[in-house]
Formats: structure tokens, sequence, C-alpha cells
């Protein structure tokens, strides 16, 4: 009867299964953004009522541009370097457990003369923060002013670093309320929440790292492909060059999972290292990064092995006051957790290595608290490999001893160990599909 | 992984369809109640997921005891009058447009020897409140002691109070945050809202009127007969002998809508006249109440006829510091509504009348506001009467002028006025069906 919304007459189109208008949706998002009409219990049935009702492509895309429009955008397109223009391209990943592939990645491909803003974020149940992991190298820090962030992608290339609190205002508060709302998991509102950041922030291409898998958000195949298509659907509109990549997360990503840990694996891959897992995502995710760019033919693995993804590294560090040489602080309590069986290993849970990483102190359970730089899981065996009765399986660090008796219980049932010459599942590929437009 | 219950698990669970546990029901109420781990945010969440998800008869049983556990429960097992012990009965309605039917129908029941306590609510929305139309008498008040209360019901039999603040806390407050959220129309939650007021309350029998039809909270017939038969499983687990009514609520009930002047129609009654449908469903519901307690041969017409309801009626007015002698209030401003063509009404949307009522200041937007004693709508036709081109349809009171044209706005293509000798829907019964165990 109200010809103007109102937060009850919008939260009811969507519980019946209405298609909300434009209206409505810019409406709701700028009053919910400016505290205004529509309240934080207002906004919580909402978004469950979404969740339930799902959301069509045309209200996906005006969900995405109003949170766009809730705050400032950046622009890229004036970076030069050496006269010449600078091609910008970002990479998202939904998050995963071990997931440290920005550190080797963002360096990688700006060894190629391309700029890499990687705006990130912290850690929030058991996956990690990137940015959690590089506080972990003595002085580094995640704050830059927009011109410190122009200025080093100019003269390094690589930026990893804190979103600016203008960048989709909306989003920021939407994800605390859904964080806490059982909300998290949509399809619409993840693809809105990543891709409104990622197009506010002006990239011209985007890579997207769609986990899929018991340490993902989405543990479906068939959801994180909805998701993959959604996002590159919208950022393909927004005029972002946009792909997607479909990735196992079935079990963690390397050996480690936690913050110092994963930086000295990172390192090891920078070195022309490291496991065979880590090293194969980042050089698939950086051909596709340089191919959106245009730079069809470039071999990211070159780099790897002569060192010039290392000296973007170093440089990049530096950039931000870290000691690229400063030794990465050590727990001073290790826990080993042994193998109870000989055989093969076939299957060793991701979320269950998360769990425990995050309850060693490498994660938070709530927004603005502190983790531990020297917590986190090592993985002494990863699936296919034989594993021998009473050899360490898994080293459990932290600066807290008390956190201990969870973590190994977290892992409880994690690692499945099968007769000798058994495979069944290890044959998991890791890039699972490619989704472009 | 958790295990005692924490908000989010909880709503997850709902979320996705599985059935929640007593513990966790139990939990979930029991905190939100006390402000203590369970946010308004996440509990709109929740609801929202039952809105859609909807319960088992298990979870709605659990949810209606642990709100009745949120309070403190009367006990009228122990009423005297003349050494006999008394029963009692009430009435619940779900609500309507001109549904003053307790006005008439408590004294009435009560002249039979049976105590009546109605602790009724205020209005909210388009249905009117029986407290704020019984507070356009002179003196009488709403707010009674438990004392005052026992002691009504031993003297005069027929008691309509509010419901002291003590009695199902949980549901004050959940449903006030389903009013914001829309997730008032929600068959188990509105059942388990009802039903944990009238249980924790005590009485010994129960019978409930529940409206269909455009002007009704659930206007589907298949939903309010859902509804009634969740209620009446609900009271008889309880140990309250319980029977429902369906009754039609496409039209109002008599030709009031407002406060004094549904004060002044149930007098009619009250006197032995006033419209056929507002007599009807008093003496059927009547009939049922007595019915309830032992008394099947009871006639409440003849208590009608001979004065002794408006007997009974007048004793409870006074009994609450109310003047029956007084005059009603009159609004200062009465603008009549004209017919704009000859024929027969067949149909007066019971919705529009509502909506009117309430914007000439007869009901009230937000918990709390006042209303006008005066404001209303007087219907001179009903569904079924020959009408002609320029006769009064409507006449709105109210004190404020200014809201006269929102009210004629309201009630644009209310009243259908079909070709003489047309009769369609005129024929639909009152009293629609009858749920008992």
């Amino acid at each position: 009867m109200s010809p103007v919304p109102d937060a009850v007459s919008v939260i009811a189109a969507k519980r019946d299964g209405r298609e909300l208008t434009d209206e409505q949706i810019t409406w709701v998002i700028d009053r919910y953004t400016r505290a205004d009409g529509v309240a934080d219990e207002q906004m919580s049935a909402l978004l469950m009522a979404i969740y339930l009702r799902g959301m069509t492509e045309r209200e996906i895309v005006t969900w995405t541009r109003s949170m766009i429009e809730s705050g400032g955008r950046m622009d890229f397109s004036g970076l030069r370097r050496d006269g010449r223009t600078l091609a910008t391209v970002d990479k998202h990943s939904t998050g995963g457990v071990g997931d440290k592939i920005t550190l080797p990645l963002a360096p990688l491909v700006a060894s190629f003369g391309v700029a890499v803003p990687q705006l990130s974020g912290r850690g929030l149940g058991h996956t990690g923060g990137t940015l959690d992991k590089l506080e972990s190298i003595s002085g580094w820090r995640a704050d830059l002013t927009t011109a410190q962030l122009y200025s080093q992608l100019e003269s390094v290339g690589a930026v990893v670093c804190a979103a600016g609190a203008d960048l989709a205002p909306a989003d920021r508060k939407l994800y605390a309320l859904r964080d806490v709302t059982g909300t998290v998991e949509s399809i619409p509102l993840l693809a809105s929440s990543i891709m409104s950041k990622k197009i506010a922030e002006g990239t011209g291409a985007l890579v997207l790292d769609v986990k899929t898998g018991s340490g993902a958000f989405l543990s479906e195949p068939g959801d994180a492909r909805r998701l993959a298509e959604t996002m590159v659907s919208l950022g393909t509109a927004a005029g972002v060059r946009t792909t997607a990549l479909i990735t196992d997360m079935s079990t963690p990503l390397g050996l480690t999972a936690g913050n110092a840990v994963e930086v000295a694996e990172s390192l090891e891959v920078l070195a022309g290292g490291g496991p065979a897992d880590v090293v194969e995502l980042t050089l698939v995710l950086a051909r596709e990064m340089l191919a959106a760019t245009g730079l069809c033919d470039a071999d990211p693995a070159a780099h790897l092995a002569n060192g010039r993804a290392m000296d973007t590294w170093r440089a990049m560090i530096a950039a931000q006051g870290g000691d690229p040489d400063a030794p990465l602080p050590v727990a001073p309590h290790v826990e080993v957790v042994r193998a109870a069986s000989s055989g093969v290993l076939t299957g060793l849970d991701a979320m269950a290595v998360g769990v425990a990483a995050w309850r060693l102190g490498a994660g938070r359970a709530v927004p603005g608290a502190d983790v531990q730089a020297e917590a986190g899981v090592v993985l002494h065996a990863k699936p296919g490999d034989t594993v021998v009765a009473g050899a360490p399986l898994y080293s459990l660090h932290t600066r807290t001893p008390e956190a201990i008796p969870g973590a190994v219980a977290a892992l409880d049932g994690a690692a499945v160990i099968g007769a000798e010459g058994q495979s069944g599942p290890l044959a998991r590929p890791l890039v699972l599909d490619r989704v472009t437009v």
C-alpha cells in the first residue's frame, strides 16, 4: 500500500519469493549503511530470506552496484612506469586452509611489469587472513594511504594491503552481520560481497580462485561453480576482465596452515622450491593473470627459478616497512602428533586442520582479536604419501600450550590411513574447472 | 563441533531444514529473553528461517513450553463463589476488523456463573485492540493487580484486563521483533505466541476464534485451519480443554470498526438488539464456552433478552472504575462517503475498512502510541443490502480531519456494487468450520 519502500515490505517481498525492484534494493542498502530506517534485525531477516529464496541475476547486479555506490571507488587507469601505462590484475580466493598463494603470486606476476593491487582482509574462523600472515614479518605494515598504494604499484608493482574503510562500506557492515546470523554461505551474498569490493577497487582484470571441498565455504562443487559463474558475470558486466578457476580444498594447500609457517613455505616457493601443489596453483593462477593483461606467452616458472619473483617480494616487503631478512618468529611450544598405523595416507581433512590451526592461535573467533604469528600446523605427510606407525603426522605450533588438547581433538579422524597400495581419492586434481563468460 | 548450543548453530540448523532439538529451543528462548548470547539480529534470522522452513509438532510444543517457562503462571483452580468452585473459560480471537465480540461475550458467559478471565492486548495495525475499545468508557482501567483480577472473577465473573508483564515475557519480546521483521504470519509462531499466553494464564477451557479472509492475518482458509489445529493440539496437550471455530473475516463484523463506536454496538447486542452477524457469533462462541465448562443446555440468547448479560456488563465495567452510564465520546468530525451507483452490495473488504479506521486514529502504527476513542468507521450497508446511488455507504469519524483523505483512499474500491438481483458471494456463512481434537 506504501508508494515508498519500507523495511517490512522489502523483507516480505523476498520472503514470499517475489523479485525485489531496483528501487527496493538501492533503498534498503543505502538506508542500512546509513542506519536510517533499516535496523540490524530487519536486515538479518532479509538476509535469511535471500539465503533461502535466492536472488535473480538482475537482483544480484543491483545489490552489488548498490554496495559499490555505498562508498568511494579507486581508479588505477593512470598508473605509469617508465612512461608506459601499467595494466592491473588482481586475484581473489574464496578462502581455504593453507592458502598462502597470494604471497608468492603477487610478486611473481608483478615481476612481469604488471601492477598487482591485492587489497586483502584478515582471517575469521578456520581460514587464515593474508594480512595476518604477512604481519609475522618484522616491521611489515598492512595499512597504506591511497597515495602510498599508487606509488608502490608504480615503483614495485605488487602491493598486499588492507582495503580502505571507504571501499564498499555496506559490504563491511553486511559481512559482520552475516557472520553472526548464519547467512554467510549464500551464493548471491558471497558473490556480491566479493565483487563489490573488487569492482570498487578498480582493477582492470581479475582472476578468481573459487574453492570447493571440506575446507571451503561452499563444499559442493556445483555450488562453487554457480558462485564462480555469478562472479564472472558480475565482473564482466562491470567492465572487469574476469575469469575463475575452481580448485580443490578438501585437503590443505602445501604443508603449512598458520601465519609465519605459511610465510616460510611461500619463501621456499619464491626460491624455486616448495610443495608441488602450492607451486602448481601459483603458476596456474599466474598464467591466468598474465594472460588477462595480454601477456599470453609469459613463463612464470622461469621467474621463480631465476630469482626475479623473489626480488619483487623483497622490494614489496621492504616498501611496506618489513625486513625481508629478519628471521620469522618460532613457536616456543611444538607438539608432535604421530601416525597410529602404517599405510598410505588417503585423506587429510582441510577443515580439521583449519580448526586446529585456529585453536592453536593462528586465527580469531571474533573480529579485531589478536592472532599469534607463531601458531599453526605443519604437516609431515600429504595424501598419497606412505606413513609408518609412530612417525610424525602433524606438528602443532603455539605460544599457548593449553590450546594443544583442543587442536589435537580437532584433528581426531582427520587423517585416513589406508592399506598399502590403496589409492582411491588421491587422484583428485587441484584445478577442477575454469569458468569464463 | 560445539557441544553446547550457540546462536549461529541453532540458526544454521533451522536454515538447513533440520529439526531443532529440545535443548536448542529451550536454550535459544531462554538466552534471548535474558539478552544473554542471542541478539535481536540473530533471533530475527532464526524467525525468518522458521517462517520459511516451518516447525514440526514437537518443535512447536517445546517452543511454546519454553515461552511459558520464560515467566510466571497463574492458577485459577482456587476460585470460589458461594462455596462452589468456579469453572474458568477464555476466548481468543486471532483478530479482525470490527471484532468487538469479547465485549458482549465475556459478561454473557459470566452471567451463567462461570469465570471469564479475558487477558487482552492492545491493537497494532489494522485490527483494533479490546483494551483500546473499553478505554473509551469514562474511568475504565485495563490494569489490575493479580489480587484484583482474582477478586473480580469471584465477585463479577467477567474481567477484561491487560496481561501482566510476567506472563510469557519471551512472547512479548518475540512479538515486538516479529512485527518489524516480516515474520508475523507464520503458523508455528502465531500458534505458540497465542497459546503460550493462554496456557500461562491458567484458564481451564479455551475457545479460539480463528479468522480467515482479507481482514485476517491468515487470509487463506487452509492456513487458518492449520493454525486452529495446531493451537487446539497445543492447548489439549497442556491440559486446557480447547476447541476452535474458523470464522469469516472477508467483511467487517457488524456495522462499526473503531473504539467507542464498537462499544456502542456491543451495548446494542447486550440490550437484545444489534447486527445479526455480531449476535450470531456472540451466541455461537458463548455456547462453545459454556459447553466447555459443562453447561451444555445453557441458553445464552435468553440472557441477552432478559438483561442478565447487561447486568454483568455493568458490574464488570464498574468493578474496573468505569461508569456504565457515562455517554460515549463522539467524534467532532464525521465525513460521509456515498454510493457511486445503485445495486446490491456484493462485497465490502474488511482490510480496507480496517486500514481506514486505523488512519482515522482508531489504531496505532507503533506500540505505545495513543489512539482516538472517537475514531472509526460506521457502515451504512452490509453485503446483501440494496444501495442507491448517493446514499451513505460509510461515515468516517475522527478528531483529526486531516486524516480523512487517507481513509477515503483506503476505502477506494472496497465496496463492490453489483446489478440488482445478483447475489454471488453473499451466501458465505459466518462460521466456516469447527476444530476439536
